[in-house]
């Protein structure tokens, strides 16, 4: 009988902080031993040559997630995940969105079915709060939160969804008195509408006006108030998604006066522009997402707070609707008004060998600041550290070998994600996670699927330390 | 026939701009001449040693105004404008409150009809929005606006007067069409009502509450906000009251974004601070105001917002009420919770001794900077100039002569407001404005009243040049 | 016998506060009554539909001052005080450059002797400060100061001129003992020589270098250490020529920590580029000048500052070298390197009309504002003011009459100074100032030279009223 | 015979990223498994409890250093090592002071004579630059950077010592060809200069003239001019102790701007004020260091950046002189004015205990940030990761045991350097590092002394890849 059930050998590891090489002994889905040559497993990875990092975890993803106008996204928990897996994941987590008026716990019930025997990475889900009532906040959040949901998205825009201050404020109190973690979608939602309805009145429709109508200035007067409400309600929260300098600088005041904040950007934003929006018209539709990439300028602000530590998580706000079904053919009222695209783009499988490739290998970023920001930082912020997240003794057995010498073109038709494009089609990179192993389980090998649907599984986070105001 | 009505002789002219000694000659209630040995005028005051500036200008005075909860304000137009007077003053602006469900009109004519015959100044209104119908802002505010009502103002504060932020860009939008002008009281009422509510929960319900349910964290969000809807709007504001250098630092990060704002701060935060609400408990009250002044560092940021122009406009703020009635007997209320204690404290007549004394006797500011903040950028913010706020060619005669030998300990039983008490209680000043001339009538003459109620006369406005979006 | 020796009659009269219509009454070169309907004077000027402002007053002018190399300036005091008033100014102020090892008395005598009887316009002499030994800064400055020579100048660039930290210290004590007034030229020279032998040593020696190795950060860096040195010596300063928004931001940082501090800027920077020095190769060299035009956003960074009180002053630098001389056959030295070409650029007689044309005419900025920055300020600045800078009883009848109607494009050839090319050539402007008075003594009338040489006459200056430590 | 020389079992291990139980096995001095239960060792250490850390870095420390006026520092080579060693520390960097015209290398020989066989931790040497003759600069570093002399410091201040801005760039040039780190020490010498002597001109002798000749505002200058120059040079810096939020804020804003900055604070800057130098007038001698410790807000701010990431490091600044001897009796010029008592103050033994139980213990920081602040940073900063600096396969075995539950007032009594007072004495503090080993070796044994003077050694580190400008 073997003492480990699998052994990495040879690899370049790298955790948040360290790069060394060693190998890894994995036992029971769990690393039980790191050192100089190890032998005695039942199976054996040769990971000459090849970076062992901790399995991604993108905690900023959108599954099988009802978006109003009776529109579908294209990603169930299999394809989600699938999509996720081959790009290096682990573990992802998706939003359970609250319907108003019904239980939340019902819902989430239903999101659980969803999920049970469908995940290919293991699945932790953020409760969206789209209504206050005292129910809500007084008796679900709190045993929830009790039971491992310790994460609260609330949106400042989107009509239907977005909470007022007095609503955000007694969330943030929940968030508080429980120790959970609120991310906070920061754009202002009355502007927006306002400036909808000046290019609607001048005729101004196109996909192009996506962007016009969410200028940097909504998301930095939203994201001044969110830091603003949770310096009042003495909590830590998240400023999700962030596109440009003038929402940094926000965060980098808030962290001056004093508040523990964590910031969250998006492949989209390092590589996208406003300008993809223009192109080929109803092609913009393609990159319809919230807040709209800006211009190259924003890109190197957005590097700046990658390499500088304004970003504490890289993920992909993985969104994503048929171009040709969801954005045409069945929703032709999006091409009457903007208002009416979906919003969101994919870029799940895609997210970190972007980051990779753009980051890692052109020299802005070294390997531990890559693993902090698609993994470790992720695991730490959510609750689900140190069981997720990094390579040491005692954490769960969730590994990404990456081959740097993997040169490949993002083709959409080799991804595995539901959607029928992808963004970022035709952008050359370096590096791939060849093999992906779960728990100690290889579900990816050399690039081939061997995994199985409902390996993954889903699991609950912690609570922070609680604080009274 | 003599050639002229008055003759000022002598003084030390100051203008925005120039100081120089000159001899004033008044016409018709204009002035027509100024220069060197000027004569042949009915009467001749003697100016020599004194200043002789432009009349006041107090931009920012309640009046007559319901103030909820069968609350009165302590002054009518009678006792307010004849305060005003005794304090260097010829015009004041005070604020007609819309009431929901009549029209505005209406509303207007009351107002009107309590001014007249009852004014020792001229007067102008500002209007307060407290509501956002489509004939409101359609057709009442665009058909006032070209009658000379051409300066709204809107509050982010106050329950059942506060407007949200879609309220107020609809707002700034009739004011950018229009070229009205709209002043913004700014401070996150969602997150004042949270923090009164974990203050009562606690018991803390002393007047001191007052300053810490409004922290300089709610100014500085809603100051932010203000700017940012200002911003998306394209269209000059005013920032009223600013009362910290958190507010400031966004008044300067707007102007260097490009947006064309005014900033505005009164006496109570260069000379009071929240301890102040602390002293002798129900005394406290005395100090009640929105937002409350801070602490001494805070002050020295005012005095820094004066010196180097973050700051156009000084004003008072002026909103009487009894002590003894108002915030005692009458309504008991207030000694329960510090909600209850009407916001406001009185000032008219003190502003400009205040800063006269405190900023120009002192050094911190020149003669010329004294009469721009009190009188010529209040006139030019709310289009009244050229004809108010100048001493120059063809500008109505408002004139206050001032003696800078006078030293004076302000005592509210030496003043001519309605209120009880003066939160100015025993400082000591030096210079009063002894003469005040109003379109060329001396209305007080060495201190004495000579002037009749009714003299004043109600000021239409000018609206700026209106911008497309 | 008539009252008065001139009348202007009926134009639009603007002070840096006021603007209105009025009649000028002018007596033994003052301006003596304002009025309506003035008359008894033996001359009129019709002003109808004209501005009438006051003088010019440039205070950043190169006249007849060695320039190292034995290149020579283009213009004498004749030919810059003639150029000056055919663009609006009546008072200019040259700097007098100190000689290392002579009595600064000395060389000032030599260059008053150069002034004298050739001036068209009155002016003020600026000290260069190039050394400090402890006779000039213990002796002759201080006597100087008493005389009325108040301001000096220091250089932080330009081997063989510039000061060190230790220097400006020392002179900035003077000041302050003295009353004085320092301009700084911010950049910092050691950085220039560091990049200047990098381009040289890698044959990168075309004029468009010399913005390349005059970078905006050595600007910001020096701008912020003379700041601090003000800080420390507790001394108002000038900072001139100010090219971007990097420094202008540690301007107003500085005063926000509470430093009095006057910041100057120039038309070269709203009105070229870095790219300007690009063209043509050598034509390049036309537009080299210290610190060097940035880009269109520092332009716009620029604009920013004069409409929003950033900058109090508005001067031309005018630095003059004849391109085919000086910067050509003379002096081949500066093709072989940019570092030999002559720093410097005309702009004395366009400054005016370049700022009113783009300023006022195109909305940025009004008329007293305008005034503002060309006249009042400087005047007060360097304590010329109230004899000079504005229009009121008692100070000098110095009086531009600007035709707002002109139309006209610049051209050299149409210019008055001694350069042969002039920066701006080709670009339009609108309005212009077509008759100019000097102490009531017309000297162009309707664009025609009538006054004569040797009109002007040299002014003191009052010091500011000193500190201790 | 054992698989390995040592294994510490049980304790809770830390790295900069991670904080997990297991047990490390450690043979021939490198750290070669971690897992669980593992054995086979000569040796164990039951760690169960307690922290296990990587051994402290101090990268800031003067020993046997001539400090001028023939003033002797209180630490050689064994006494300073072996205070370090107590403290927690198993490496620490010294400065070897370039001595004017004598060849650098000779100076290092001279030095590394003095710490051979008298080390108990390990030691690398920094170069300090005192002149930038081109030997210096064009041979011997170089030479000596290929040679694993990888860092630079110098001076902006100490007169004799100082770098002009021109000799800074020279210096950063050659760093940035051989791939060094260049650490600088930010203070505007001129300014502190004219301050001294304004202060003795006064009669201002007292040690605490020595804070107010050096304001904060003097390390804010040269703060921004360092960062200014490696700009302009394009090459990564270090500021080394930091005093308070205003250099901090050039940092930031360096960073925000895309410079490569390391910032560095000490514990002098967390636990004492500028009032620590008035008490008992000569008393305030043994507060003397520079930058001087600033106020309670300063604290605040410096806390702030060590818990967002403003400062990579923190470090000791360990500059020990004895207050009876060096600051008394030897030296009396020191009681006729400051200016003459040795700057620095001892700290090496204390810096980590302090962080430890201010920062971790009270929740301010966690277990993985105090290692990177205190020893992995440093390690990764200075050339010396992976070697040092962290537990993971391959690294040497530098370890620290902390044991959190003692509790200890800080007594120089029970210290262990030369210097004759702690300027922390009398602080409480929670935790200890108990036992110390280094390179496998255990030095200290429960709070005892089991290693000898020698078995320290000296490392050798390595140069970052260079860059061209």
């Amino acid at each position: 009988m073997s003492t480990f059930d699998l052994i990495i050998k040879g690899g370049t590891i790298a955790t948040a902080s360290d790069v060394y090489t060693a190998d890894i002994a994995i036992k029971d889905g769990k690393i039980v031993q790191i050192g100089t040559s190890l032998d005695g497993a039942e199976k054996v990875i040769d990971a000459t040559g090849k970076y062992v990092l901790p399995g991604g975890i993108d905690s900023h993803v959108h599954i099988s997630q009802p978006s109003g106008e009776g529109i579908s996204m294209a990603d169930d928990f299999e394809t989600g995940t699938r999509s996720a897996l081959f790009g290096g994941n682990t573990t992802v987590l998706p939003f359970c969105l609250q319907e108003k008026g019904t239980p939340l716990r019902q819902t989430l019930n239903a999101y659980h079915k969803l999920a049970e025997g469908n995940l290919y990475t293991d699945v932790s889900f953020h409760l969206i709060v789209s209504e206050t009532n005292p129910t809500l906040l007084g008796q679900e959040l709190p045993a929830l939160a009790g039971e491992g949901y310790a994460s609260f998205k609330v949106f400042m825009t989107y009509e239907g969804l977005r909470l007022n201050d007095a609503e955000i404020l007694k969330t943030l109190d929940v968030a508080r008195s429980t120790g959970s973690t609120v991310m906070i979608h920061c754009e202002n939602e009355d502007a927006i509408r306002y400036l909808i309805e000046k290019h609607e009145a001048a005729g101004d429709v196109a996909p192009r006006a996506h962007a016009s109508t969410r200028p940097a200035a909504v998301e930095r007067e939203a994201t001044h108030r969110a830091l603003t409400l949770a310096e009042i309600a003495d909590v830590p929260i998240v400023i999700v998604h962030v596109s440009n300098g003038q929402a940094m600088e926000e965060i980098s005041r808030a962290r001056a006066r004093g508040l523990k904040v964590f910031g969250e950007t998006c492949p989209q934003y390092l590589m996208l522009t406003a300008e993809d929006l223009d192109g080929m018209d109803w092609e913009g539709a393609k990159f319809v997402c919230s807040p709209p990439p800006r211009d190259k300028a924003a890109q190197e602000e957005c590097w700046r707070g990658i390499e500088t530590g304004v970003f504490d998580l890289f993920s992909s706000d993985h969104c994503p609707f048929k171009y040709d079904d969801e954005r045409g053919k069945k929703f032709p009222k999006g091409k009457e008004s903007f208002r009416h695209i979906p919003n969101g783009i994919p870029g799940v499988e895609t997210r970190m060998p972007i980051l990779f490739s753009e980051g890692v290998m052109k020299g802005r970023i070294d390997l531990s600041r890559f693993v902090a920001l698609t993994s470790t930082n992720h695991a730490k912020t959510y609750g689900l550290y140190p069981q997720k997240g990094t390579i040491s003794i005692g954490s769960d057995a969730d590994i990404a070998i990456w081959d740097p010498s993997v040169k490949r073109t993002i083709r959409h038709a080799e991804l595995h994600d539901g959607a029928d494009y992808s963004p970022y089609e035709g952008i050359e990179v370096t590096g791939w996670p060849t093999t992906v192993i779960l728990r100690g389980s290889v579900m990816v090998s050399d690039g081939e699927l061997v995994g199985k649907k409902g390996d993954g599984q889903y699991q609950t986070a912690r609570t922070r330390t609680p604080n009274s105001l």
